[in-house]
């Protein structure tokens, strides 16, 4: 479903051309400071228009139309929307019946029976990811004074990003990338050892993401090759400060007062300049396709703004539970 | 909390050395058949015995006591328990004030005010996996013909497996392993867009699993480092059939027909038997500390099992959703 | 919180003098045929300007920001908006330190702290019910062929309810009411034993329209004085048809096919334009309010489209879960 | 489902005549006083023995399984058992094939194509409010120092009780009854304006008990023929203390610190020995139907116990969200 959360629960709609996206924060606390300005930072390290992301540009102004008076919260759910402006469906028309490789157009296509909206990817667009963000802001500020800052640590398996993007956008490739997460000043005790660990929570949201397929938490995937004497963080005081922290923070499900850490992979955005293999949804036969849209080469340059908002939002959720 | 699920719901409960574990499955649909004896071959999959599993030795037998009548389901909550016999308390009295480094003792005691039960780990113990194991027995019947089968891809870093256990069982050690999972005949279009994408369900369940601690979807890690032209997957007839699985099944949250597969990481076991440094919970002063207990020197070992387990459970919430 | 159902989800958010009013439904199947148009006929019987019913005008024309192409639903949430136009809120200025008796203002300055919307009632205003009416034309629309219908059987104790109204209006008085409604070509098995029986979902729906107080199904308050052979429905042929129908449609919480039926008491506005005692909550001493804004004499007049939403609102997520 | 709760969350399952019956309460804190000698004084209430309920003879002792250790909650699910001993499924063996008038035999039958357990209604049975007792007692415990206390009103239409089920016996007749209950020392604030209001959340759960057919807060009924001026309740001080409580102490779905009012009506008892007319599901003709089993001539006896156990539960989720 589109709502997700205990406490802090957040609903997300809209499609890339329709008339807006857009997002419903239900269960904030009343009385935090919140003004349209305040989500215009994190807006715009999310937007397009780095080389290597999509030239489409939209003002993504956000749009606050209930849950907010005189400047602050007021206990009531907050809905904030974001229109549509830039929109060039017919870049998309020729993908009515040709699903792109690597994309949602396919099973969408299937799923819903033919009635989804495929224009520009629809309800799956990475454009949905600003309802991710804005809810994010709202949940940096209950979230206080933690503090989520997540990273670009490579992409297309190269630590000098600028050159990467420009050899993919040369070859009309996208490339993938590996972005971590760290997350300051944690409350020990937040998470379940039951299906809300703090790892399943934080991987659920963090897998609604489009195009990330992959996360690790502390020592991650090395872990697996670690001896228990070397992995297990010893504890060196009374707050449970540990020597090291494989454990990314989180032992049994909860966390011990450590940095909350995890990476995550982010594929290679699905649509590229090149041609490709792909079968007519009409008549059912194989067809080549190049995809003339507007897209990004390498989405991951995106992701650390959402990956933080998502953290922000799991941990809103686990500290108002508590 | 305990419960997970909209439509085949699950709620777990017990502890390692409390009188049951056991596990509600509700929203099972009538007139599955369901006897005591389906479950023993997955139960004896995950219990202890072979080398590196710990020595404690549990029948594990199955009791039903609700949800079936002439040994079929009658769609109201089956409830199935598993009495702890063989418990050895005073192995872990030494424990109620040193908490293991890698474990969830600390957390525990301060999360639960010290009111938690620390023997063998409590509520926290891998033994709450029997209420997984067996609600996947439920869960694969729901699902067929789908087939899932995890496997153990190497432990310790080493794909010679028994040899990797008796290294570490020598240095009194312990070890982590990968194990992957794939499940195939998977029908198209299981899971949601947004919060419940089929990668969002599974890891969420599987980050409840004691000791996982990464997971990856088809090309995972490495799609980070792939081209676009590399890595998308190329739809090949009109059933959705791709050539390659980069993607592990699922597109934009959603199964595409082909086999779902993903790995994960599991972390050497926390508790060995080699000196580890801790602090003392009444008096806050470091401690050294060297556990004697029963354990296991590699979780991984019984990992498949209940990743099985878990991913049944996922995908019979799913099927039931549709 | 203001989101509610299992599969068909809806979730509510606006004030009366805020910008907007909307709902989001999630879980709609795709491909119901869906325009603007179809929430005229249920949005104009909700509608103020009988005799009784506040003077404020508002045009409540729907706005479908999402979920809907080509006037089909497409399987992704559906955001419907009305925007607030005819705001007068210096009418409510007095009111922000006087919470008028019988309404929400004193609950909500509390549990709010004194950050709440009061212009209007805010979050707690029967504006709000425009976006359960909206909910539930989508939701007729999934449970076709049921056919619900509302009727007003009395206001005031009178079953004359234009001449009952005429009289309250002359006393500067308000009045409540009593409503029915009737649900039929219920299919049989709509329902869960315990927790979601059909009754207790009705219910929990019922009661968040505001200014219900009291619900009984079927023979309700009166099965009470009734003996077993009387109140009991004679099974009367193979599709469960009833002789008489003392359940309301309803066994152990599950439809059984005859019609559902219930009643509900619908409490007098609470503002009137009679002198009242209240409390001033800056000074907390005892003041005199007289009530100027504008308001319902009945506001049951307007229950009976609303009832009929979240009756429709049950039984879609009743039928989808099914 | 059989699940209800936010974060005080309960599970109930279990037959008539199975192993058990249960309940699991998830999200009890940490360190509440609990053995298993607490329980007695509410199950003993609800149970069956006085003129008028079923002569099937329970000892009705609650087995803790989970989540208490050294007498105290550990934060961990609580899980409870009660054994069924006092069997006698012959006695239904006649019902297989001829569902009783008023009961759920018929629904239960189609609902669950023929696999229900229809021994004594098997999980519909009222035995399985044996556990919302026990939840109940917990809740209390939580919820202090809040008082809540149910009250018969009238059996049969009769206040005078004893002489009502004594006549109703005398004619093989069962009578309904009227309940109240009433909770003091109510925090302001609880509930939430839409889906979640308090008499949403109480009246989900009401009509979760067997035979509860109808339920009305504070004035109820009567509220729909009563004037504004009189309805409204009059706020006289500061903390919200009202003059009069025909609000049951609810406004706007949220409690204003006055108690908690309700009444509930309990149809008669499905079950009497006089012969009733029904239809054959294995030959689809009409049959006449003597119960010879052991019944309640009026369930309305035992009902305040559970009425104030589901109560308890409701403020106690409220309680913890808040």
């Amino acid at each position: 479903m589109n709502t997700f959360g205990r406490i802090f629960k957040i609903s997300i709609f809209g499609e890339s051309h329709g008339k807006s996206v857009g997002v419903t924060i239900d269960g904030c606390p009343p009385g935090i400071d919140l003004r349209e300005n305040d989500f215009l930072d994190d807006l715009a390290r999310r937007k397009s228009g780095a080389k290597g992301t999509t030239p489409r540009k939209e003002k993504d102004l956000p749009e606050i139309i209930s849950g907010v008076f005189n400047d602050k919260s007021t206990g009531a759910p907050i809905t904030i929307l974001f229109k549509n402006e830039n929109i060039r469906s017919k870049d998309y028309s020729q993908l009515k019946n040709l699903p792109r490789p690597g994309h949602a157009d396919f099973v969408a296509f299937k799923k819903y029976k033919g009635f989804s909206d495929y224009r520009g990817g629809g309800h799956f667009s990475a454009r949905l990811t600003l309802a991710l963000v804005a809810a994010g802001v709202v949940a940096k500020k209950i979230t206080e004074p933690i503090i989520i800052h997540a990273n670009i640590l490579e992409v297309g398996g190269n630590k000098d990003v600028i050159k990467a993007v420009d050899i993919a956008l040369e070859k009309q490739e996208s490339i993938g990338g590996i972005v971590d997460c760290t997350a300051t000043n944690i409350p020990l005790g937040l998470g379940e050892p039951f299906f809300d660990s703090v790892e399943s929570v934080i991987s659920h949201l963090v897998f609604s993401i489009p195009a990330i397929k992959a996360i690790e938490f502390g020592a991650g995937f090395l872990a697996a090759k670690m001896h228990g004497s070397e992995h297990n963080d010893e504890i060196i005081d009374e707050s449970g400060k540990t020597k090291t922290n494989n454990a990314g923070g989180i032992n049994g499900g909860i966390t011990n007062g450590n940095d909350i850490y995890f990476k995550v992979a982010v594929k290679p955005t699905s649509s590229i300049s090149l041609a490709q293999q792909t079968i007519n949804l009409q008549t059912g036969k194989p067809e080549k396709l190049e995809i003339k849209g507007r897209h990004d080469a390498c989405i991951a340059l995106r992701v650390p703004v959402i990956l933080e908002a998502v953290t922000a939002i799991a941990l809103a959720d686990f500290m108002l539970v508590k």
